[in-house]
């Protein structure tokens, strides 16, 4: 029968950047799509890795160089951002108007997405590089090869950050 | 019957960053699925949002520092990116580059879109974070939220920029 | 028949980004797919083309400034990140960390996954903007059009990193 052939929706996220504004889309997305039922997968490398170890997840900062869109957003000219200082600024003010739409910070939203069904994976050559180990990780954080992301993601929405 | 199973095809593009170079992509692939007659949907959140905004899509800039791929192109030492003026020289020059191309100017772009049937959306939580409104995005946006993007990409590519 | 109807898995990376770390993502992806027999296609555009450029492919950068993440994990203060040479420095020692994992280098890596069957393309549009021709780009890339893209990428699971 047709309904037979349909599998269940499934979603897989390549988390790669590690700044607070690129740390948020894949939360956001994994939270949407668990709240509605989705089978979520979060695979955490390279720099992404920072939003699942423990000791980087609430201290995440955002670009204040090499980010154009960033500077007229916070009235800060473009040479300015290069000043030491600017980008804790610029964080801070961040973390500020993510707390007013009522988002969790990056910690808390983690732990909340791991409570709800999110699997979460650590990227297992990135943690070698990084010397990191699943200790480093926040607790729920399995470790995966590229290889067996390539297994579990079969008949997923692949989506990159 | 096989022909009743298969979905038509459906593009999904998320667009989160507002720099010249990567606003052109989802732009130039929703082009080609529109033009393959592909049904499309472009999600514009975080600096994405910067590309439907009225004040802004016209004066997106290039990033000449943290683009390692920059310099060599436009024969700019790394240190040099930083000084005032260069990231406007370095998008000036691009912005020439993209007119010999016969693609146009990004506002433009993205009104042919719509006219080419392609749905555009404002990610609400991140128009509430800028303070905007639906009146500063660009004629024919949409406001979404992002539960409803994940009902809408439903059997869709997704691809995220 | 329900097998009849399942397509074999297929992957569409597109690599749009020039530096050493981000060029790593979808090669290390291609490679795992088609380890796993996947039909992988990797389509490089704007500053993804450097990866297959023969002259640049073994000489990519990471970016120290602009990018958050990096500074803590080489230890260097954000805003020593713009001075000269530092970018060079780091760029050395990823390529030492990446050799450690037993990774080959760019240009390496992405000769042996032509001779695994991985489908290498340079975007033609980038092509033009860039002044490259099919001989500038490493032996077995195609050149192809946004709109070839699209049809080859019927049914696959595209990345865009």
């Amino acid at each position: 029968m047709a309904t037979n052939d349909k599998q269940p929706r499934k979603l897989c996220l390549i988390a790669s950047k590690g700044s607070l504004d690129m740390a948020y889309p894949p939360l956001i997305l994994a939270n949407s799509a668990r709240m509605t039922g989705i089978e979520t997968h979060i695979f955490f490398t390279f720099w992404g890795l920072d939003i699942i170890t423990k000791k980087k997840m609430n201290n995440l900062n955002v670009a204040t160089v090499g980010n154009p869109s960033m500077h007229p957003w916070f009235h800060i000219p473009t040479w300015l951002g290069a000043i030491p200082g600017m980008s804790a600024a610029a964080s801070w003010m961040m973390r500020k108007e993510i707390d007013k739409l009522d988002f969790p910070p990056v910690g808390e939203f983690v732990e909340m997405l791991v409570d709800a069904g999110a699997h979460i994976y650590g990227c297992k050559m990135s943690m070698d590089m990084m010397k990191l180990t699943k200790e480093d990780l926040v607790d729920g954080a399995e470790v995966l090869g590229a290889m067996e992301f390539m297994e579990i993601s079969e008949g997923a929405q692949i989506i990159f950050v």
